[in-house]
Order: structure tokens, then sequence, then C-alpha cells
């Protein structure tokens, strides 16, 4: 086996401040109805948008806004999960093995730990491999203390195939 | 070997304003006497913390909350370094070995430098694995840069055992 | 293979307020003429430092406060890329081969997409080893969102020697 590789993704949106009526929170790859909704041209899924963040960037393969940027328009408004299932593919056609990605959610709400599994079911699916989600605060301090909104940090790695 | 597998842990808490006369400064498995204490129903270690969670993390585990929070009583104001050994334990139950942790501390004031080694051999006995802790600071900005907490950051690998 | 080693680094930087007219910004080891300059005594590139801690971290060899401060009086003011070279050697003669090095910027200014190839470029060639470099921004808040500074974030994978 080659020496794996890492990568590092971070992502932030902030809270809608005049979210629409139908307006709904999403988050690491689940809605969430009823929780104040994050703001953002995408669905603004911070977890899943870090944790896509975090496998380009093993891969050497860019971020976020390089692969599903102005210049490949079809992606605009895609869903978190979408794009961490199309980053996914971009890295195995790249030549490289999936790990895993571990994500933590870091943020005064939602609390994640009573759909924790089922978040980690949602992105594990769309990586197809083993996604972790964890959550923690930051005691009041912060953008995410001061309920500005929800940041999220992963980490992944990858090996190339053989 | 397997793939090893990432983890990522943060952890944020902020210097406590009235601390009693004989609060003690927690940090990375060391009493820092003479120094502001942090405030938190722990102990608010943030690097042993940040590495827990990261260990938790990498074997998806969960995180603290989920480990030690209220269905776990018995672990209520436990020190940071206490939870990092429960947590590597729990790591290796789960059938993973621990190849290591790295913690960052990120804030203005202790100064870790001169007990660097100190900190490293605290948090690696507590964790049976190496740990290393490192600091930095951020230019008088955000959270940690005004002085209103600490903050720390932690990556760990384990392996599948065979 | 023994069980690859994982590292972490962060580093801000605040733009500087009143930088001198010949003042360059310095990011991901590229010049960057017409950009607002960074401040700090050394060149204040927060990719490269935060890649340089990473791969400290990972070896276990401190940071660049330990490695580069006020004892080794030779590194004052040295260029970030200089810094990540510097630590990569170390790394080397501790007995670790290099993997890779994954940093993400985080911050409004420069927009990194269209250099990032030749950032890659240049931190891979201190390194002397891959380092993957992204970009992302965190919707207006915090001290990057408001425009004080600059941020990054690295992660590195060594490995020992046979």
């Amino acid at each position: 086996m080659a020496i794996p590789r890492t990568g590092i993704g971070v992502d932030v949106h902030a809270y809608d401040e005049h979210p629409s009526p139908e307006a709904v929170l999403h988050l690491a790859g689940l809605a969430w109805p009823g929780e104040r909704p994050l703001a953002g041209h995408s669905d603004a899924d911070v977890a899943a948008h870090a944790a896509a963040d975090a496998l380009l960037s093993a891969a050497g393969l860019g971020d976020l806004g390089s692969n599903f940027g102005t210049s490949e328009p079809q992606w605009a408004g895609a869903a978190g999960a979408t794009l961490l299932a199309e980053a996914a593919r971009r890295v195995r056609d790249a030549g490289f093995e999936i790990g895993n990605v571990a994500v933590q959610v870091i943020g005064n709400r939602p609390r994640l730990g009573q759909r924790r599994a089922e978040a980690e079911a949602a992105l594990s699916s769309a990586a197809g491999a083993p996604v972790s989600v964890s959550a923690t605060t930051t005691d009041g301090l912060g953008l995410t203390g001061r309920g500005e909104g929800v940041a999220a940090i992963a980490s992944a790695i990858v090996v190339a195939s053989d």
C-alpha cells in the first residue's frame, strides 16, 4: 500500500435571518424541519461541504469552488450530499480509494446527537465510504457560540489504488 | 494493514471570568497554577477534549457528548485526561489500534512551549499512544486572539486491528 | 509499513492596516502584487506556516515557535516557504518519510483559484512532497468573514522510514 494521503476541509454558513416559510435546514445529509435554516446559494450543508472539500483536498483535486463553481453551472444549487457523492466519484476516477471521512459539526443548533447514526448513514451512502459525524460547541464564543452560524471541519484519508 | 482511519476534533472553552480562589487552569493534561482558569462543567481541558473527540471520530464512535454525556453521569466533572484515557480504551475495545494523535492549542495564554514535553507525556500516557502537542496564536484576531478563551484542534489516526 | 502519523496545524494573520508602499502579500508560497498584505514579523504566509506546523506535529517535533523561535534567530523574518522546507528537512532527519500535506486557506481575499496550481507547485517544491492547496470562505462570519485576516488549516501524514 502506498502512503495514504490526508485531506482537510472547513465550511461555515450563516443562519438565514429572513428564511422563507418553506425553508428547511439541511445539515449532514438530513433535513431538519423546525430548525432555523442556514443561508446560501446551495443548501448550505456545511458538514457535507467540509467532507467533500476534505476528499478533494486529499486527492489534490482542488475544492468545491474549482470543481462545482461557475464553470460547471449544472451543480448550482445542488444538495450538499449530491456534491459529496460527485466529489467522491471524481476522487475515485483520479485513481484513489477512499478510506474514511470524519466530520465534526460546530454549533449550538441543531443538536445532532439524536440523529447522528442517521446523518452518518446519509453521508456514508453519498461518499460510498465511512463518514463519521460528531458535534461540539464553543462555549458561547466565536461565530458559532454567538449563534451567527454553523461550522464544520472534516478530515479524509485516501490511498492510491494499485 | 487496512487503510488507516482519520478523525478530527475541536474544542473551545472560555476563560473563567470569576474564578474561585482555588481554581486552577487545566490544559493538555497539566495543571497550570497562576494561569487564568478556563470555565466549564468539566475541567475545560480543551486539548484533552479535542484529542478524545478526534479518537472517537476516527473510530466512528460518536463524540464526548454521546459517550460521556448525561446518559453516563459517572463521567460528569471528570478530568480531560481521564476522558481521553477512557475514549482510547473504547476505541481499542471497538477493534482499533491507535496510531497517534496530534493536537494544537490555539490561544494567547498559557505559553505552552516550556512545558510541551511534559504535556505530551501526560496526554500520551492517557491515550496509550503518541500524542504530539503544539501551539499557535491568531495574531490578535478572533475569540482566542481577543483573549476570550482557548481553542484546540486535533487529528487522530487509528487502524483496524488484524 | 508502520501506521502513518497524522499532524495538524492552524495559522492566522491579520491584514496589515498600514502597509508600506512596497509591501506585498505572501500566501501559499507566492507573492500577490496588488493584494492587501498580511502583517507579521515573518512574511505572514499562513498557508506555508500551517503546512509546516502540520508536518512538525505529525513527527512530534514541536511547532514553528519551538523550532524557529527566539532560540534560532537565523530564521527571524524567513519566508514561509523557507520555513516549510526546513521543517520538512527536520522531519526527514528525524526518520520520517512525508506522505502529503493538505492546506486550506480560509478568507475573502485573495481568490486563490486561478493560481492554485502555481501555489501547489511552490509549496510542494518547498516540502519535497505533494502539498494540496484549497480555499474556502466563511459566509461573512468570524475573523475571516469580516475581512480582518486570513486563516489556514493543514493536515499532514508522515510515516517512519524503514
